[in-house]
C-alpha cells in the first residue's frame, strides 16, 4: 500500500502502464565559434519538427477529445511561436557559446522556474506547459523517442513520475482508467486534469513509479490517496464492492444535476455556482448545473504577455462568458495580482510578506487607470447578460469608496462615448480579510453583495500561510473563529437587506455545507465538479436540520468538535 | 524648513554642530602573496588599537554617563574579542588574497546585513554596532581620525548623517540639545537614543547634513519632525514661545511619576508598565513610575550567539529583572522568535511569508525541549518575585493546551529536583491574531490573562505587513475592526473574572488612551518613557467620560472619524 494525496476522487482496478521517463544528458561545454550555426540550424530543425507534431497531435485531440481541450496544444503552438522565446535562445547560442540543447534547457528552465513561483493555480499550469514544450523541443534536437498515450491496446491505470499536458491530452480518453504519480499536490496538471476526465487519480506517491511493472495489478482510491500494487485477494474483493458502491453514488450525483439545490422540506434554496478562469471553463460549469458564475478570475488575461490587456481585448473574453451564461448571473472580480503573482506586464515590487503587501484592489487603486480600463471593459459586457462586479481584498470602507469612485468615473466615459451598460449592475466585495468580516455591519450599506473567500480569510484569521509546510496544519476552515466571522457576515448582509456568497475552497467541501447553509448562505461558488456533491448534501437536510447543526457548531470550542459531528451528519445522510 | 521623521518629542533652539563624515577608499585589488603578513599585521595593530580607544572611551562614558550607558562598549570589545570574527577576516584575506581593509569591509558588511534584515528593534540595533566597531577598526587600518563629540566648548545641536553607538555614548551630554539627522528612522538607533536622553530630534532629513554649517542657527522640532535652519526672526520668536510650553508640560508630567494611574472620579483604576528587553531596561522602567513589567522579551538571552542559552543563564537574567520589581508583578514572554527574526543558534527555514510562518510558540511547540528549558528557568525566578508567564503567537486553544502541558513537566521535573517556584503563577497569552481575538470567550476558560499585541493584531487584522512601505498608510490602529476586536478580548476576559492588558505600541499612545480606559483595559504595558503622557489622559477623564469616549467611538464608521473625536478629547484636557 502506497499513500499518496488524493487528487481525484474515485475507484479503479486495472493494469499498470508505467509511462517511462527517458533521463535527457544535456552537454555543458562550450562549443568553438564555428558551430555555432549548426547548432542554430539544429535548433531550427527541432522547432519545425516540434510544430509538425503539435499540429497532429492538435488534430487527434481535437476529433476525440472536442475542441476545448485541444486548445492546449494551441498554446504550446503559442511557445514555439513567441519570438523572445525563440531569439533568446538563439542568442543565447550565439553570446554563451553553448549548445542548443543546452540554451533550450536554461531558457526553458528559467521560464519555467518564474511560473511556478506563483501561487495562482492558472499561472502555474503555464510552467507545465513551458516545461512541456522545452522537453519537446528538447526531444527532438537529441534524437529521444516521444512516448505517448494515444495507442493503449487495452484499459490501463497509468503510473507516471509525473504527466505533463501533452500526455494527458493525447492520451486514449476511453483506455485510461485512472491516475497514479509520483509528483505534484492537489492543484498539479495530473490532479486538475483528472477531475476534469472525471477518473480517480492519486499523486505525489514519493517513488512508485520505479517500483511499480507494466501489468501489475493496481488498485488506486481516489478517495484516500491510496494505491495498493499487486494486493491480495481479500482487499481486492474489498475494493470491487467499494469501487461498485462509488460508481453507484456518481450515478446518483448525476441525476442531480438539474435539480434545485433547495433543502429537503423546500424552505431555503440556496444558488451554486462556479469559479472560472477562461471562457473556455463556461462549457464545464454549465454541464456541471452551475446556475452561475460566482467568481470569474480575470487574470488569465493579463498572463505571460508584455502588455496589458486593452478594453476591447477585455470586454470581448467578458462578453463571450456573459453570453453564454446568460440570463445566469457572471461575478466578474477585478484584477487580483500582486505579492506573489508578479505579471511581466507590470512592474511589481519584491515584498518580504507578498500576502500581507502591494496585492488587488491596493494595486489598482494605486494604478486607477489599469482598474478604469477594466471596469469599462467589464460594464460593456453588462449590457449582454447578467453581469456583477466584485472586489479583491477589500480592507475598509475607504478603499470600496474610492473603487467606487472609479467606477463612476467608467460609467461616465461609456455614457459620453453613447455605449450602452447595465445601470442596475450590482457592485460587490470579497470578504477576505478579518477586518471587513468584523465590521461587515458598516460595509454592508455600501455593496450590493459579499463574496467570502474562505481561503484566505482563513490564512489571515489564524495568521497561517497555507503553502508553508512546517505551518499547513494550522490551516483549519473549522477553527470557531473562521466559522463565526462567516456567520458575522451573513447576518450582517441580511439586517441590511443584501446577500452573502462564497467563493473559497470551503464553498465546494461537503463538509462544510450542512453549516453554512444553515448559517443562511445565499449563493456557493466552486470549482464546477464539486457541485453535485453539495447539492446532494443540501437536498438531504431539511432548512431546521442545517440551522440546528450550524447552531451546534458555534458553541463547540474546537475544530475537532465540529468536524467529528459533520462527519455524523454526512454519515447519516449518504 | 525641512520635514523629517518626528523621533524623539521637544522643541530646541541653538548653534549646529556638523559632524563631518570621513569618506573612507577601500582598495579592492588583489594583494600579492608576500603581502599576505603585511595584511594580517594592520588588521592585528589596527585591532589592538582599537580596544586600547574602546577601554579609554568606556572608561571615559562611565565616569560622565553612568554604568549603563557605557555598557555598550563592553558590546563592541565583544565584537572585537570574537574568534570567529577575527578568525574569518584573517582567512580571508589569506584565502582571497585582498587587503586588511577590505576583508573588514566584507566581514562587516556581511554580519550589518544580515542584523538589519531583522525585524526585532533589538537584533537591529547589534547591526549599528557591528558597523560602528568595523568602522573603528577600518579607521584604525587607514590611520583616518576618529571624531569624537567628547570635548565640546559650548551647547550645540548636533547634526549628522547618523549617529553611531560610539557617537553618542562619548557625547557630553550636557553640552548636546537636540539631534538631526540625514537619515534613520522612528526606530533606528538616533531615535532610541534620543528617546533615552529625553532630548529633542529629527531624523530621515535627506541631505540635511551636507547643507548646513557649524554655527548656523537651528530649530530642531522633534514634536512635528521640522527642522528650521537660520529662520526668521517671526519663527525664532514663535518657537521660543512653544519651547517655554513644551518644557512647562514636560515637567507637569514629571510630577505625575508617583501618582496612581486613576480616572479624575477614582472610579477606575489601571495598571501602567513598561516594556523591556533586558534586565538593564527595569531602571528606566521604574525611573518613569511604572508599576510593573507588562512584556519582558526574552529574545535578547537567543542573540547572537552560537548556542542555545542554557536553565541557569537564563534564570540568572530573569531572576535580576524579577527581584528588582519586587513585589510589581513582570510578564515574561516565551520566545519570540521566527519568520524574519532569524538567530544563528536556531536552524530556521526561509519562508516566503515570514509573518505567517514558523514562528514563536509555533517553533517552541515543534522544538519542545527549548521551550522547556525557558519555563524551567522562568519557574525558578517565579521564586523570587511576582512573576507572570505569557506565550505568544497562540492561535487556537490547543496550542495553550500543549504549552501548558509542557508547563507541566517543567513543573513536575522542578518538583522533582526540589526546587521552589510560585504554585500560583498566572499564565496568559498574547492575543496578536484574529482568531484568538474573535474566540476570546472561548480562550478566557483557558488563561488566567491576556495582552493584546496591537501590533501583530492590527497586521493581520488588515492584511497590512506596516514595514512595507507600499501599503504602510493601510496599517491603521483605529480601524473599527481592531477597536471591535479589543473590545470583545476585554469584555470576554471580564465575563470570565480575568484580565487584560496590552503590550503593543498601541497601549503607549495618548490619542489610544481614552478609548483604551473606556473600553475597560486593566494593563496598559509601554516604552517607560510614555508612561507619564499616558498617566496625564487618564487621570484628566472620569470613567464616565471614557466610556462614553469608547461607545461614541465604537459606532463610528471610519478611522479618520474617530481620529478626529480623539484629537478633540485631547485638546479639550491638555
Amino acid at each position: 500500500m502506497y499513500q499518496g494525496i488524493a487528487a481525484s476522487p474515485g475507484i479503479e482496478i486495472g493494469k499498470a502502464f508505467v509511462l517511462k521517463e527517458n533521463e535527457i544528458v544535456i552537454e555543458t561545454a562550450n562549443i568553438t565559434e564555428d558551430k555555432i550555426p549548426v547548432e542554430i540550424e539544429r535548433f531550427e530543425g527541432a522547432m519545425t519538427k516540434s510544430r509538425e507534431q503539435l499540429v497532429k497531435v492538435k488534430e487527434k485531440a481535437e476529433k476525440e477529445l472536442g475542441p476545448d481541450k485541444a486548445q492546449i496544444f494551441d498554446a504550446h503552438i503559442m511557445v514555439l511561436d513567441d519570438p523572445i522565446f525563440v531569439e533568446e535562445i538563439r542568442e543565447k547560442i550565439r553570446s554563451e557559446r553553448i549548445t542548443a540543447a543546452n540554451a533550450v534547457h536554461q531558457v526553458v528552465e528559467k521560464y519555467v522556474g518564474m511560473f511556478e513561483n506563483m501561487e495562482d493555480e492558472y499561472l502555474k499550469e503555464r510552467a507545465a506547459d513551458i516545461k512541456d514544450v522545452g522537453d519537446r523541443i528538447l526531444k527532438n534536437i537529441l534524437g529521444v523517442p516521444i512516448q505517448s498515450l494515444a495507442d493503449l491496446s487495452e484499459d490501463v491505470i497509468v503510473i507516471a513520475k509525473d504527466l505533463t499536458p501533452s500526455n494527458t491530452a493525447q492520451m486514449d480518453k476511453e483506455k485510461v482508467k485512472a491516475f497514479a504519480t509520483d509528483m505534484g499536490g492537489r492543484t498539479s496538471h495530473t490532479a486538475i486534469m483528472a477531475r476534469s476526465l472525471e477518473i480517480p487519480a492519486v499523486v505525489g506517491l514519493g517513488f512508485l513509479s520505479k517500483e511499480v511493472n507494466d501489468g501489475d495489478t493496481v488498485i488506486v482510491d481516489g478517495n484516500k490517496g491510496v494505491v495498493y500494487v499487486n494486493p491480495d485477494e481479500e482487499t481486492l474483493r474489498r475494493y470491487h464492492t467499494l469501487r461498485f458502491d462509488y460508481i453507484r453514488y456518481r450515478e446518483e450525483l448525476k441525476k442531480l444535476r438539474d435539480l434545485p439545490a433547495e433543502t429537503r422540506d423546500g424552505a431555503k434554496k440556496v444558488e451554486l455556482s462556479a469559479n472560472i478562469g477562461t471562457p473556455k471553463d463556461v462549457k464545464g460549469a454549465l454541464e456541471n448545473g452551475a446556475e452561475g458564475i460566482g467568481l470569474y478570475r480575470t487574470e488569465f488575461l493579463y498572463m505571460d504577455r508584455e502588455n496589458l490587456p486593452d478594453e476591447e481585448e477585455q470586454f470581448q473574453a467578458y462578453k463571450q462568458v456573459v453570453e453564454a451564461m446568460n440570463p445566469r448571473p457572471v461575478i466578474i472580480r477585478t484584477l487580483d495580482i500582486g505579492g506573489d503573482k508578479r505579471l511581466p506586464c507590470l512592474d511589481m515590487p519584491e515584498e518580504l510578506n507578498p500576502f500581507l503587501g502591494w496585492r488587488a484592489i491596493r494595486m489598482c487603486l494605486d494604478t486607477p487607470q489599469i482598474l478604469k480600463v477594466q471596469l469599462k471593459a467589464i460594464l460593456r459586457a453588462s449590457h449582454y447578460g447578467n453581469v456583477k462586479i466584485m472586489y479583491p481584498m477589500i480592507s475598509s470602507l475607504a478603499e470600496i469608496r474610492k473603487a467606487n469612485a472609479i467606477l463612476e468615473e467608467a460609467k461616465n466615459e461609456l455614457r459620453q462615448q453613447g455605449i450602452p451598460f447595465d445601470e442596475n449592475l450590482e457592485v460587490g466585495i470579497m470578504v477576505e480579510i478579518p477586518s471587513v468580516a468584523v465590521t461587515a455591519d458598516i460595509l454592508a450599506r455600501e455593496v450590493d453583495f459579499f463574496s467570502i473567500g474562505t481561503n484566505d480569510l482563513i490564512q489571515y484569521t489564524l495568521a497561517v500561510d497555507r503553502m508553508n509546510e512546517k505551518i499547513a496544519h494550522l490551516y483549519e476552515p473549522f477553527h470557531p473563529a473562521v466559522l463565526r466571522l462567516i456567520k458575522n457576515v451573513i447576518d450582517a448582509s441580511h439586517r441590511a437587506g443584501k446577500w452573502t456568497g462564497m467563493c473559497g475552497e470551503m464553498a465546494g467541501d461537503p463538509l462544510a455545507a450542512p453549516i453554512l447553509l444553515g448559517m443562511g448562505l445565499d449563493e456557493f461558488s466552486m470549482s464546477a465538479t464539486s457541485i453535485s456533491q453539495v447539492k446532494k448534501v443540501i437536498r438531504s437536510l431539511t432548512y431546521e436540520q442545517a440551522k440546528q447543526i450550524a447552531a451546534k457548531a458555534l458553541e463547540m470550542e474546537s475544530p475537532e468538535e465540529i468536524k467529528k459531528m459533520l462527519h455524523e451528519v454526512l454519515e447519516e445522510i449518504k
